[in-house]
């Protein structure tokens, strides 16, 4: 099982291999945003399409939406977001630089063990190391701005995102016109948020721009609490069905006082990322009960009529809202933690050599298949690229032909890849391949005609 | 086929049956934003797929990438997007409205058929009317701004991307290290890019956030003329293999002075999009060859060394980049355009109706398959049910059981879906069902134990 420290050998795999980089690296990069390299982009697609599958496509009461990332900035005043998305600040007078005052004290208590007694004045600035020369804290929003036409006034001001939930709310009765459907049903969304963080870090934890996968699932009020429930059911379901280890999962239960502006009820899915300071553990995602508040908002602010009109009782309500909000990178992050594992596997000297390995579901896993010509050579080579080709029509393929073979199933070991397919001399004679298993290390020989279904049974669903 | 006037009707549809909605409507809406709806968003993803599958996964030349919005400034610094990156505005000085001074000449020339003899001295203001009363024109910038960090100062400005090759040279490389490829190779990425557009509009054509599938494809500078080549004969080929008809796309090879800034050579693919006034096509995608300037561009400006070096001959160089341009949103509204048709189908009265079918290759289609209970009844429904969430575990099913069959169909024609599935009441007898193909309109009768292989076996790719 991966121990807390494993996570600074998880970004150091991640960095190495290709799943992440750092934004803007040739630049002096930037601990506040990433790119996703070849291996991270093809995992974050995965993720991306289970969850769509799951949670969309693969349910009677769901239907799926793209929202524009920049909507009308009424919708902002609307949400509360404008008046109510803000941090308290602080600033250091002998630096200038600023910091969010409940970080300074959360980074003091997993530094120290406890809580700093004098408040900010017993906390040192991170940036210059003056202890306690702090202005008041002052609202900061963590709205990103932008403006839109040829000048850049108050009429042009607008903002990013900070969730896709809104833009589900602004189309409902869109929705419900197109679709006929009927409470309760969702709709689902996947795309960009930005939120202007001054302290974002832990690698992908946490970020200025990140992917949301997010659910609204609206239903007749006297239903919500029993959807809630399900729905935080639902989405645990989702991570243990894709591998995430129970141990690893925990819920909290956001007590009142500490939830968002529009929730009746909050309860996060916590996982143990292994964080440094503190218990390790983080938010994985949340599911909130966000009750009429968005929808009412929104006829208050439009004038238009959110409510849903049920024909069995002739009556017309507003819908309450279940909200399952995942963070994409959030999800990846995680998957990759639990994946990591170090074993040992048999050596050429007939002894053993430790292995690193991501345990990756083989849904997920980036590459499904290695393709390997024995050695570099003028006979196999050719049937190993030929064998490559054809089953990169269907799944995406690795084909590696440097160094020994012990080493190459190490390198598709450590990136999650669930089967090595050997290209050998007796492949010649006997139109087969060995076929090894990234877990077990077991190794089958198939005959090549027979190679694609033995593949495809055991990448079902991938 | 489509005539030009049909794409009214298609936006109509579009906006009808759930693909495309006005961003934020309910606040008044933007003739420069648009969300997908339920359909859309399906009909999107499926391009993406495809797009991916066949240019990056499908291929042994190419790895995928996807980088951040907000890069560092200095990235578009180094790209001259900050430096020349702007259109000509003028304003009229009646009602202070501002105009792109060739978007006024060109609407100008839409409508009357010639170029305005008195250049802008005989265009009326398109929102007071005033003729010719126009400042004379300043450069305005098409990046669109936002600021990071705590206050909004020049320290803190930064761009949202107006394109995502940047991402991709900047990344360079990282790609080359963790990936050990060599040129020819190739970087695909899908996302969203940003553009302060002053004219949006014609639907989903131009808007000022839209997703572009890119590949920068990096070759030995020897080899960049041959390879434009066929990249241009490659993007042809995905968009005829997907159905769009080769009458109703064009090249156009731009001519020296109408290039962008990096571009030595530059082909559009255009399509005959059917917009009302001038010749109704309009730009689809584009291939350009960027030469080394962008990795020079960055090689100068970070200090870094992004040249290959190349084994086999012992030399670095900066490789030529061949860069094909896709937007994502203008494909899927070719690819609307160019399946939709109207045609006839029988009714009951043994004569014929008129319908609109969208024929949509399969792989595209939003919905795949239709479950339609012959009628609404206590017998047929949960049979009817139960086999539309067997298939929903494996395609995008839709299940209705309102209105006559004959009104049923249509609804799904129009929509694209392939096949519907009725279920009557011999159903309950023979346990079979009588599938309608899309085109056709022909009915077969299949078993419910071979229903999943016959739809697999015609819906492969999909």
């Amino acid at each position: 099982m991966a121990a807390p420290s494993s996570l600074d050998s998880i970004i150091s795999l991640a960095k190495r291999r290709g799943f992440v980089f750092q934004s803007g690296e040739i630049y002096g990069g930037s601990r506040s945003a990433w790119d996703y390299g070849p291996l991270g982009v093809e995992l974050k697609e995965n993720i991306r399409r289970q969850w769509w599958q799951t949670f969309v496509r693969g349910r009677a009461d769901m239907v799926g939406l793209d929202s524009a990332i920049i909507l009308p900035k009424r919708v902002w005043e609307a949400s509360g977001h404008v008046a109510t998305f803000t941090d308290p600040l602080v600033e250091c007078q002998v630096c200038h630089h600023r910091f969010r005052a409940d970080h300074l004290v959360e980074d003091f208590e997993a530094k120290k063990g406890r809580a700093p007694e004098g408040g900010l004045a017993e906390v040192a600035c991170p940036n210059c190391g003056t202890r306690g020369q702090y202005t008041e804290p002052q609202a900061f929003s963590g709205l990103m701005k932008t403006y839109l036409g040829p000048v850049d006034n108050e009429e042009g001001l607008n903002y990013l995102r900070p969730e896709t939930a809104q833009g589900i709310f602004v189309d409902f009765a869109n929705v419900l016109q197109t679709t006929r459907k009927k409470p309760p049903f969702g709709i689902g969304q996947i795309g960009k948020a930005f939120r202007n963080e001054i302290t974002p870090g832990n690698f992908i934890f946490r970020t200025r721009e990140f992917e949301q996968m997010e659910i609204e699932y609206f239903t007749p009020p006297e239903e919500a609490a029993a959807w809630y429930e399900r729905w935080i059911a639902d989405c645990w379901g989702w991570f243990t069905d894709l591998g995430i280890r129970e141990e690893n999962l925990r819920r909290l239960d956001v007590p009142d006082g500490e939830r968002a502006h529009y929730s009746a009820a909050t309860a996060d899915i916590e996982y143990r990322f292994g964080f440094a300071g503190g218990d390790g553990w983080g938010e994985l995602m949340g599911i909130a009960n966000r009750t009429d508040f968005d929808l009412n908002n929104h006829i208050r602010e439009s004038g238009a009529d959110l409510r849903y009109f049920d024909q069995a009782t002739n009556e017309r309500y507003v819908p309450y809202v279940i909200e399952p909000s995942f963070g994409l990178t959030r999800a990846m992050m995680a998957f990759l933690v639990d994946a990591f594992a170090e074993d040992e596997a048999p050596n050429t000297k007939g002894g053993v050599d430790k292995r690193t390995v991501l345990r990756l579901d083989r849904r997920l896993a980036p590459v499904k298949v290695a393709v390997l010509p024995l050695s570099r050579n003028e006979q196999l080579s050719p049937v190993a690229k030929q064998l490559a080709d054809e089953l990169r029509t269907r799944w995406s393929i690795e084909f590696d032909d440097a160094g020994a073979i012990g080493r190459r199933y190490r390198r598709q070991d450590e990136i999650g890849t669930p089967f090595a397919v050997t290209v050998d001399f007796d492949t010649l004679d006997d139109k087969a391949v060995t076929v090894r298993e990234r877990d077990t290390m077991s190794q089958e020989r198939v005959g090549l005609d027979r190679l694609p279904g033995y593949l495809a049974e055991r990448l079902q669903g991938a």
